[in-house]
C-alpha cells in the first residue's frame, strides 16, 4: 500500500481542512497516511471523524516556521518543523511521498537539501494544466523558479515532456516556449536565447506561442519562467472567478437555478485546473505541493496525485530519461 | 476639426479592414482623416462607400515594410513606409494624431526617432484597461517593452498615474507591481529592485498584487514589463473565447438562443478590453496602436482613442506632470 506524509500544518487553512482532506483521501483512495505536525491540534480534528478503520496516523513535531522567515535558515534551526519532518520520512523509506499546502518556498528547500537533485537538474520544476480548457497542455514553471536562465527553461522543457508522455499519456509531445509573438525573432532575452537551445535538443519543438494559444492547447508542454507560470495560473483562477461571478448575477431568477449552477461548475472547475497541485519535478523522491488556499476536496487530489506519481514511478522514468540526454544537452 | 492620419497598410486586414473602420470612424466621430499607403490598393477599397460627404484622402507612399525586417533599418531605407509618412504628418502639423494596427516594433520606432521623446522618458510605454471586469485597472506596459530595468517600471508607474488621471478620470489613482505574491520579499529581482524605487516615490504606491488581483480591481494601475504584459493581454482573450465556445455549445438549444447571445457578447467584451489599441505614451505626439488582428470596429474605436487623447490634450498633460517630478525620480 502505498504511503503518504502529509505535512499537516502546511496551507492557510490548517490543519482543520489538511485533517479533513486526508482523511478524506484515505478513505476513498486506499492507502497509509501519516499526518506530520503537533500532535495536539492534529488530534483534536481526527477526533470529529471516526477514523477506527483507516490507515492514518500522527507523527508528531513540533517546531513551526513563521510567515517570512527564510527556508534555508529554517532548515537548520528548526529541522523538526512539519516539512522537514515529513520529508526526512521520504527520505528514510518511511514514506512513499510527501504532500503539502505550505510555502512553495520551503517546500523546494525542503526537496532539495533533504531529497537531493536527480543528475542533470540544477533548479526542480513545478507544472501541470494551467487552464482546463486545454487538458492536454502543461505549463512549466508554475512557481518556484522566478528568475531563470536559458538552460534552466531546457530543463523544464525536457522534465515537462517526459511528464506529458508518462503522466498524461501523450505520445511524442510538442513542446513550445511562451513569447510575444510566434515568430522566432519575437521574446524577451531570456526567451530568445532559450529559443536556440530548444531548436538544437532532441525535443519536439514547434516554437513560440502566444497567450492565447495556452487555452487552445496548441502545444503540450509550454515553458515560461516561474514569475510568469504563476502569475497566469493566478490571472487564470481570478478571471475564471470573474466570468462566474457575471454568470451568476446576469442570470440569477432568469435561468433555471439548475442550468445556472452546472455551467458556473463547469466553468470555475476549467479556470482552476492547477489548483490540485502537482509533483516537484526533478528531485529524488515525490513531493507535491498543492495551492495555499486548498481546502479538503484539494487536499485529497493534491494527495491523489502523489499517489499516482509513486504508481507510474515517475521518478525512475525522469532519471532514466535524463540520463539518455547527451552531456551538456542540459545543466 | 481634428486630423487624424492612420496607416492603412498596418494590420492582419489591411487595406480592407482599415479603409472600413476609417471610413465608420469620420462617419460618426466628425474628423477629418488621411488614409497613408500605396494610392491604387487604399482607392480600390474607399470606391466600395459613398464617401463623398466625408472629410476622408489619400497621402500616397509607396514603400512597404517586409515581415521580419528591422524596423530601424526600415526607417533609413523605407522612410516612405506608410506608418513612417504617417507618423511625420503628426511632427509636421499636417495631422494631430497617428493610428496604425501595424507591428509595434515599427510603430514604437516612428514614434520615438520622428516625434522624439518626452523629457525624462527613456522608453516610451503603452497600457490600458488589461480586462473588462476591473475598467478602472490599467496594465502598463503591455507590450512594447519587453525586457525591463526597474527604473523602466517606475516611468510606466508615472506615464499610468497621469493617464488614469486624466484620461479615466481616477482621482490619486492606486499603484501596484505585478508579483507572485503580495509580500514585500515576492518579486522576480526586477519587481524586487523595483519594489523600493516605488516605495520612494511620490506614487500612491499600495505594493504587490498578483495575477488574480488584475481582474478584481486591485490597484488603478498595474506595472509590469510589456514581455509579461503581452502575454496576459492575448491569454485573457484566449480565455475568454475558450468561456464563451463552451457556453455556446453548452446551452445550444437548451437557453432561448438571445439570451445566450446576449451573455457570449458581454463576456467576450469584457475580456477583449484592450482590443481597441491605445496611444503610445511618452512620446512628442498622439500614436494610437491598435491590435494587429483588428477589423473595422476596432480600428474605428482607436481612431477614437485618438481623437480623445487629442482633445483633452494629453501629451502636454504628460509633459507637464513629468516635469514636476524631481530630478533624478526616473531616467
Amino acid at each position: 500500500m502505498v504511503k503518504i506524509a502529509v505535512d499537516a500544518m502546511g496551507g492557510d487553512y490548517a490543519p482543520q481542512e489538511i485533517v479533513k482532506g486526508a482523511i478524506q483521501a484515505v478513505t476513498e483512495q486506499g492507502l497509509e497516511l501519516a499526518l506530520v505536525g503537533p500532535e495536539e491540534p492534529i488530534k483534536r480534528e481526527i477526533r470529529k471523524y471516526d477514523t477506527s478503520a483507516l490507515s492514518i496516523y500522527v507523527m508528531n513535531t513540533n517546531e513551526v516556521i513563521e510567515e517570512g522567515e527564510s527556508p534555508v535558515s529554517a532548515l537548520h534551526l528548526k529541522p523538526d518543523a512539519s516539512i522537514f519532518a515529513a520529508t526526512r520520512m521520504v527520505k528514510d523509506g518511511r514514506a512513499d511521498a510527501v504532500v503539502s499546502m505550505g510555502y512553495t518556498g520551503a517546500v523546494m528547500v525542503a526537496a532539495i537539501e533533504i531529497l537531493g537533485k536527480l543528475e542533470g537538474i540544477k533548479r526542480p520544476s513545478a507544472g501541470t494544466i494551467l487552464c482546463g480548457f486545454a487538458p492536454n497542455t502543461l505549463v512549466f514553471d508554475l512557481g518556484p523558479n522566478a528568475d531563470c536562465k536559458p538552460r534552466d527553461l531546457l530543463s523544464f522543457a525536457v522534465m515537462g515532456s517526459v511528464v506529458a508522455q508518462k503522466m498524461f499519456h501523450i505520445d511524442n509531445p510538442t513542446v513550445a516556449l511562451l513569447s510575444n509573438g510566434a515568430e522566432e525573432r519575437k521574446g524577451n532575452l531570456l526567451v530568445k536565447k532559450a529559443y536556440s537551445l530548444f531548436k538544437e535538443s532532441h525535443l519536439n519543438f514547434i516554437g513560440n506561442v502566444e497567450g492565447n494559444n495556452i487555452p487552445q492547447g496548441k502545444a503540450n508542454v509550454i515553458i515560461c519562467d516561474g514569475f510568469i507560470g504563476n502569475i497566469l495560473l493566478k490571472f487564470c483562477e481570478g478571471l475564471g472567478e470573474a466570468v462566474v461571478e457575471r454568470l451568476s448575477t446576469a442570470w440569477d431568477k432568469k435561468i433555471p437555478e439548475e442550468q445556472v449552477e452546472t455551467m458556473v461548475n463547469d466553468l470555475f472547475t476549467l479556470t482552476h485546473a492547477a489548483e490540485e497541485g502537482g509533483p516537484i519535478y526533478g528531485v529524488n523522491g515525490v513531493v507535491v505541493i498543492g495551492h495555499g488556499r486548498s481546502k479538503a476536496p484539494q487536499v485529497a487530489n493534491a494527495i491523489r496525485v502523489a499517489k499516482q506519481a509513486v504508481e507510474s514511478n515517475l521518478v525512475e522514468e525522469l532519471r532514466s530519461e535524463l540520463g539518455k540526454l547527451t552531456k551538456g544537452e542540459i545543466g
